[in-house]
C-alpha cells in the first residue's frame, strides 16, 4: 500500500514535536523568503519590528479568543520546555515555608513533582505509579491540603495516554495547576477553573522551543525578585513576551495554527473531531478480542496519545515496522514504557486514524 | 533606485535576527514539507528521531570543523538567548564565597554584570561607561583579580558597535568567559583560551531561540547539584543537548548555516569578506569630513555593528527612512543609543554595503 499524500508526506502519529496542519506548512513555504512584503523572512525580522509585533499580537488575540481568555490572566510565550516550567512553578508560586501538591498520574506529572520537590516542600496528593498509571484521581481520590501553595496536575500524560475528562475538585483559594502540553488547543478548556495552565507548543499547536504559559495575573504578585528573568512569569509578563528576544519563527508559526483551528470552527469543533479520531483507534482495539490491549482504562484515556500493547515485544517491533512501510510514522511508544503510541494531534487527519484502524484489523487477521 | 533582489528581497542591515543566506533559506523552503524523504517537516519530526539526530550530529561536527574545538570542549545547543546565559554562567562556575570579575565595555556585558550581582560578589574589572562606551580596555586598563572565578567578556557589544581585537589577558587559571553572541562564527577565534565561549544563532547563525555553548569540560565540576535543569551545564552536556525537546527546527536552520560557511571557506574566508563589508562602510564615515561621526575608536571598532551619529537626530530619522525607501532595512540605532547602526553579518553581501556607502555619499550631498 502506498499512500499517495501529497508532497510525498507520511500519516505521522509522532508524540512531539508531531504532525502541522499542511495548510499551514504550504503558507510558511510560501513566505519564507518574504514575509508580507517585507523583504525579509520571520527568520530575519527584528523582534522590534511592526511586523513582528503584529504577528506575536496576533498569536495572543487568537490565542485569548479561542479558550476565551480574559483581561484577568496574562499570556506569556516562553522558551525551555515544560522542563523550565517544573522549576519556574514552584520558584513563582510556593512562599517560603509554603507546601504544593501534586497529583501524579504520569511520567510527566512525576517528573515535575520530583523538580518541584528538589527546592522545597512537596506533598504527593495522589500516586498512580502503583497502579501502573491507568487512571486518572476518582472522585475522593486525591486530597488536596487547603494549605497548599497550589495544586498540580498534568491534564493529559503523553506517555501514558492519560487524561483528565473533569477537572478535579481543589479547595477554594489554592489555585490549580496544570500542564495542559499534549493537550494545548484540543477542546475547550475553561480557563477560569485554573491557576495556571501551560502547554509546550509542540503537539499541538507549532514546533518545538515555544511553551505558552497563561497565568491569573493575582498569582503574579507571589514572584520573588530574587529568579533567574527567563523563570520569572512576573518580569517576562511586564515585558509581553519581549524581555529578550523571544523565538519569532516558532511563535509565528504557532500563530498560523491558532489561526488555522479558528478556521476549523473553534475548540469545540477541533474537540469533536479529535475524538472522533481517537474513538476509531479506541475501537479498533476495543474489537480484537484482546489482541490489541489498551494502557489506560476507559474513563481515563487520552484522545491525544493512544497506547495499548501487542501479545508481545516482537510483534510490537514488527507492527511498527510493517506501519511504518505502509506510510504510518511514529508509532513506536516511549522508550520507557514500550507498546504503541498513535497520537493523534489535531493537525492528524480523521483518515489517518482509519487507515491505521484498517492496518490494526489486517495486522490482526496475519498475525493474531 | 530599487534593488530588483530576488524575491523581492531587501538589503536587510537588522542587528538581530539578522539576514540569513538566501540558499539556505532556499534549502529551508524546498524540504519544508518533505526532509530529506522522512515525509514531514523538520518541526513536525521526534527529536529522538534518526533523522534529527543527524541533524543534530552534523551541526556540532560542522561548528567543531568550524572553530577546531577539540574534545576537552562540550558543545550545547541552549534555549533562552544570552539572558539565560547571565543566570546561568555565575550559578555554574562561581562558587560559595568566590567573586567574578566582568569588564563592562556596553550594553551586553553591563546587563550581564547586572545579573551576575544580584546572587553574588561581582566586580567591575574595567567600566567603559563613563567614557560612553568608546573603547575596549588597552593594555593594562582592566586588571583581573587572580582569585577571581572567571573573567567576563563580551567580545562584540551590538548596540554600541565595539569589538575585542585581542583576547585580554587573563591571569593563569582565571577562565575567560565570552558572550560572542554578535560575532559568532563571523571569525576565526582560538576556543583553547576561553573556559566558555556563548552566541546566540540569531545574529550570523540561524534565527532566534537557539543558543550555541562551548564550555571546558573540566568546569563542568563546578556546577552544584542544585540548578533548575534549563540552566545546568553538566546535566545538558551530559544529556548532548537531549535532556528535553530541544528547538529542532532552529537548530536545523543554524546547521545549515554552518554548512553553508564551510562551503565559502570557512571562518579565515568570511571573516576576509567581513572585513571587506565594514571597512567599505567606515571607510564612508570617515570620509565624510565629519557629516558621519563613527561611535567607537577606531582600535575598538566592530566588523558586525558599525554605529555612527548624523549632525542632527531629524537627519537620522529622515537617513534611515530614505535607505528604507531605497531597500536598505534595519538601520536605526538601538533604541537606548539613537543614531544609526549598520549591522553586516555573515549573510549580509558585500553588495549590500556599498550600496549603503553610495547611498551615504549620496544622502551627504543632498543634506551635508
Amino acid at each position: 500500500m502506498t499512500l499517495n499524500l501529497p508532497y510525498g508526506r507520511v500519516y505521522n502519529f509522532n508524540a512531539g514535536p508531531a504532525a502541522l496542519p499542511v495548510t499551514v506548512l504550504e503558507q510558511v513555504q510560501a513566505e519564507l523568503l518574504n514575509y508580507g512584503g517585507t523583504g525579509m523572512s520571520v527568520m530575519e525580522m527584528s523582534h522590534r519590528s511592526k511586523a513582528f509585533e503584529a504577528i506575536l499580537h496576533a498569536a495572543e488575540t487568537d490565542l485569548r479568543a479561542l479558550y476565551s481568555i480574559g483581561a484577568d490572566y496574562t499570556v506569556i510565550f516562553m522558551q525551555g520546555g515544560a522542563s523550565l516550567q517544573f522549576s519556574a512553578i514552584p520558584a513563582n508560586l510556593r512562599g517560603v515555608g509554603q507546601s504544593a501538591d501534586y497529583l501524579v498520574t504520569g511520567s510527566w506529572s512525576k517528573a515535575a513533582y520530583k523538580e518541584a520537590k528538589r527546592h522545597g516542600a512537596t506533598r504527593v496528593a495522589f500516586d498512580g505509579a502503583p497502579g501502573q498509571f491507568i487512571h486518572v484521581p476518582r472522585n475522593g481520590e486525591a486530597v488536596i491540603d487547603a494549605q497548599a501553595a497550589y495544586a498540580y496536575i498534568c491534564s493529559n500524560e503523553t506517555v501514558n495516554g492519560l487524561a483528565f475528562h473533569d477537572v478535579p475538585h481543589v479547595p477554594a483559594g489554592v489555585p490549580l495547576v496544570c500542564d495542559a502540553s499534549s493537550e494545548f488547543v484540543s477542546r475547550p478548556l475553561d480557563v477560569t477553573r485554573y491557576g495556571l495552565l501551560y502547554g509546550g507548543a509542540q503537539k499541538n499547536a507549532g514546533p518545538a522551543g515555544v511553551t505558552v504559559v497563561i497565568v491569573r495575573r493575582d498569582l503574579l504578585a507571589r514572584t520573588p525578585d530574587t529568579l533567574p528573568p527567563m523563570l520569572d512569569y512576573k518580569l517576562l509578563s511586564e515585558h509581553t513576551s519581549l524581555y529578550n528576544t523571544p523565538p519569532c519563527f516558532g511563535i509565528y508559526v504557532t500563530g498560523l495554527v491558532f489561526k488555522w483551528i479558528l478556521a476549523q470552527g473553534g475548540l469545540e469543533a477541533i474537540a469533536r473531531v479529535n475524538r472522533q479520531k481517537s474513538n476509531t483507534v479506541y475501537t479498533a482495539i476495543d474489537q480484537s478480542g484482546g489482541f490489541y490491549r489498551g494502557h489506560a482504562l476507559p474513563d481515563s484515556r487520552s484522545d491525544m496519545n493512544v497506547t495499548f500493547r501487542l501479545p508481545d515485544e516482537a510483534l510490537e517491533d514488527q507492527f511498527v515496522k510493517a506501519a511504518k512501510a505502509e506510510g504510518m510514522d511514529g508509532l513506536k511508544g516511549h522508550r520507557s514504557v514500550g507498546g504503541i503510541r498513535a497520537s493523534l494531534y489535531n493537525a492528524v487527519p480523521l483518515e489517518a486514524t482509519t487507515t491505521l484502524a484498517d492496518f490494526m484489523r489486517e495486522f490482526q487477521r496475519k498475525n493474531g
